[in-house]
């Protein structure tokens, strides 16, 4: 079965397939944060953690572009640096994401110094930013591919928050709104890509793996919050303590 | 008091002083590892996960080592790989370390294979080549400094274990006996080296920085351990499963 290339919609199937069953939706840390079953302290360390997430994205993205051939193509990508970083001050994705991380009581100054987060968080996402510099551009490019999944993750996510925790309004998840015409533009774009370069078996099982890699990645990041914030709760040192001392 | 620079010798007391507060040996896990507390298929995960650190090694100390500006120093830290890759087929610590992993019970094409391997260790383990590999050279060679504080890990770990697990004998545990002239040998190689080289405050501050590092890639690894084998116990997909089918 290895042996013989796929057709491009059934590698699409088979992308999907691993989203269907690695996707971080599928994370106890996302059934407890949807069903408003963590308390704000909780909360706050999922927001600041993937705040170190998102403040990699745009350089994840720039050595991507660094090693797109076309124009056409850098434009395209260019995009996503553009909706994380802004066009002004005061907007882009990060922005919002610190919006949503003071809208949490978090401080800003605090967030951004990244001294709170978790080894294990930094750790994955430069995992990710160097997968993306050191691997074939292909490959690169279907790591971005858990997108696909994002929007119904984000729905629930929305919902579910607001509708379980008092300290949560709908101005504080701004982020996410944007995140739901900006993802499957994005997904839609790679998608295609691979589908359309990933034509040998070899390549088609790279594609595969990277999306694995990447499910990985997010999965990782959620462990490491269950095991410091939730069960057994041990905080490594000198990472974000709940209304403790920081 | 960080605008003064240290004297060498308060340099080294603090970092000595980061390894009496933040190096592994004070990890639950290891604890349990050394209390005997463990089952078979525990102590399996742990040396599975161990050998993907191992199997690193080399290449962190190849791309140290390519930095280096002289044959003195290169021939210094050349024993490293020596020791990690040994002499000839059957030598070397990391075929040792596949001894301790097979002596466990584990499969050696398994093991070498690192499939079973937690994301999260791949991700620390792989923060540290990258660490090494992009960082100024004082502060790569400042980061093997947690080799300071190996000899005491591994007696208490060899005489625990020894003691605590009936399926443990000295032949599987024969990796740490020569770890204890190597890593001495070694660490006092490299504190002469940041002792002499670490002198503006700002290069003192960055060594320290960098073991600080170092520790919480080792700290991060047995959190993982921690957090998929023993509280909750949530195993990550397709990672080592005890007794399982893999």
């Amino acid at each position: 079965m290895m042996n013989e290339a796929m057709s491009p919609d059934a590698l699409e199937a088979a992308l999907r397939d691993i989203g269907a069953r690695r996707y971080h939706n599928l994370h106890p840390f996302h059934k407890l944060l949807h069903g408003g079953e963590l308390n704000k302290g909780q909360v706050q360390a999922w927001a600041l953690n993937r705040y170190c997430y998102q403040a990699h994205i745009p350089a994840k993205d720039a050595t991507l572009m660094a090693r797109l051939p076309t124009a056409a193509l850098r434009r395209e990508w260019r995009r996503r640096i553009v909706d994380h970083d802004g066009e002004a001050e005061g907007d882009g994705g990060i922005e919002r994401w610190l919006g949503l991380c003071e809208g949490l009581g978090l401080d800003r100054g605090y967030v951004e110094s990244m001294r709170g987060i978790l080894p294990a968080t930094r750790f994955a996402v430069e995992a990710y930013v160097h997968f993306v510099r050191d691997q074939p551009l292909l490959e690169a490019i279907a790591s971005s591919l858990t997108e696909l999944f994002s929007p119904t993750i984000i729905s629930e996510r929305v919902s579910g928050m607001l509708a379980g925790y008092d300290f949560v309004d709908e101005a504080t998840l701004a982020y996410f709104n944007k995140r739901l015409t900006q993802a499957p533009r994005d997904s839609d774009f790679a998608l295609d890509y691979v589908k359309r370069h990933a034509v040998r078996p070899d390549q088609q099982q790279a594609v595969l793996a990277a999306l694995i890699f990447k499910c990985n990645v997010l999965w990782s990041q959620l462990d490491a919050l269950y095991f410091a914030y939730v069960e057994p709760g041990m905080i490594p040192p000198d990472a974000f303590t709940p209304d403790g001392a920081r």
